[in-house]
């Protein structure tokens, strides 16, 4: 069942023992959610914690500085930014994947698998949404709080270049900085500061960059040599993603990431009019229009074929 | 003479045949402040043009779409975003120097060159001060004037990135996309689009990365030789003055700029607590704490000499 903001309000202030679930690989809009609706139901004096089936990268670690983890029984089970329940990560998906009392979201291809579901497609980051949901329980906002809200604001839409950054996401920007948010520190932890295995991954994968299509589609390929020869690994290669796109005439910009088990992660990012969600829809996947993602079967070369026969049909629409 | 918001407004108001200046070498914030004002000025009936003494590269087209060009003999000339009227350019320093009525700036370092100056420091571009002026002219807001305003706020602070993007940024960016700017185009234009021949720059100049002072600083070097190389020019350099800092660990980046007639134009990026301000007026230079510059004398060796002797003096201070 879909709810609106004050029905997920009125849900959350009527339960105890929240167990409060990211999606898997997180990233910061899922943490930020988490973090923030934790920290604003301890304020209301709940027992709540956050939990990811996967580690946490530690440059994360600022979001729950001032944040609790009591042990309980869960009673209550809210999923923030998890569009479904494969993405909560294995371990969590047999556990939990029945068991979700809310899912709080904004991405449209949301499949509804929550008891309900507060869902704003509109919004830039699952984050406006969680914070319209702490104005709507009256959480007094603090500094912790205002750095969850804006981390999930500012990493979702690219550091607000994205046209998912609304007038809506810069208001609540204003008003996290307003209530103590570091958005300087966050977005130079976030965005400006690159590891030396991370940089040297970078130029790996720069060196795989192919053109297809008369310079419309861009592809680069991670591979899990490139992991060893770097010293980096999977949780670095996200920003690799939208390397591709930024080259002049580029429509379609993909990163192919080689799993361990040989199969491919797909990253596409697209510029109007290419629907990137549509293309990984094609390929059992999807997304947001300008960013999405899909599996595909190895080796390269048949990864490759399919990405690029969908790139082409879509190019061709 | 210092005046505020209110008694700028009056006094163009009470003007007429105003020819604004933005700087030499224009970047977002002075040609969006321009264009601005001007578009502002025009539809209060007024007869305005914008003038620069250097060439306006094509992808700022956007900015005039809808401002006229009149010709008239200027009666008031304001500099918008111009720090010291050594930076009007040549040409235009030594014909206007001396005659500027207004400044209008958030640059702390302005020299007050101006019969009359509106400076706002804490201001994390000069288009919001222009904003401010427009408001309190009562200018009606469009999707013109938007586009200008949102292109100042987002490039002088690295798309929202910096610490110069205060909750005031934030608060007029969204207005501006509420009144029509269009914000993810404008930073799909600014911050997402490589050409090829920058592309190449940019490889060409991170090959000369240099560490220094334990990796405290990192210093890249731009040479007239590697324009040659890569087709590309000083109009596509200043995205690299940005790169040496993101690298983990370093307080201080610097990009050293090759010059036709030898010199070297430095651009510093600093991290906290690192004043690059102070660091570039110990060369004769100036500008913000986080982000400012200075020329130096050439050969390469003895520019490079200067730069990191000063830069040790501030790490050890």
């Amino acid at each position: 069942m879909r709810i609106d903001v004050k029905a997920a309000a009125r849900l959350l202030e009527g339960q105890d023992d929240i167990l409060i679930l990211s999606h898997g690989h997180p990233d910061g809009d899922t943490l930020g959610c988490g973090f923030a609706l934790c920290r604003g139901l301890q304020k209301l004096n709940k027992r709540a914690r956050v939990e990811c089936a996967d580690e946490i990268p530690d440059k994360y670690s600022y979001l729950w500085r001032e944040v609790e983890r009591p042990d309980f029984v869960p009673r209550f089970i809210v999923a923030v930014d998890v569009a479904d329940t494969k993405l909560l990560g294995k371990a969590f998906e047999s556990r939990y994947a029945d068991q979700i009392d809310l899912c709080i979201d904004h991405h449209g291809s949301n499949i509804l698998y929550a008891e309900r579901t507060l869902l704003d497609a509109s919004a830039g980051a699952t984050c406006e949404v969680i914070f319209e949901v702490l104005k709507a329980l009256h959480v007094e906002m603090d500094a912790q709080i205002a750095d969850c809200i804006y981390t999930g604001l500012s990493t979702d839409t690219g550091c607000f270049r994205y046209s998912n950054a609304t007038a809506r996401t810069h208001r609540i920007a204003a008003e996290m900085i307003d209530c103590g948010a570091d958005a300087a520190i966050i977005n130079q932890v976030m965005f400006e500061t690159k590891t030396r295995t991370y940089a040297a991954l970078e130029r790996l994968a720069l060196d795989s960059l192919e053109m297809y299509f008369d310079g419309r589609a861009a592809l680069v390929t991670v591979t899990q040599e490139m992991y060893r020869l770097s010293g980096s690994d999977e949780s670095e290669c996200d920003p690799i993603a939208s390397l591709p796109r930024q080259i002049e005439g580029v429509l379609v910009g993909a990163m192919l990431r080689e799993k361990v088990d040989g199969t491919f992660k797909v990253s596409i990012r697209t510029h109007r009019p290419v629907d990137a969600a549509a293309l990984c829809k094609r390929m059992n996947g999807g997304g947001h229009p300008r960013a999405a993602g899909c599996q595909l079967e190895g080796p390269l070369e048949r990864a490759k074929e399919e990405l690029l026969s969908n790139i082409k049909a879509v190019l061709e629409a």
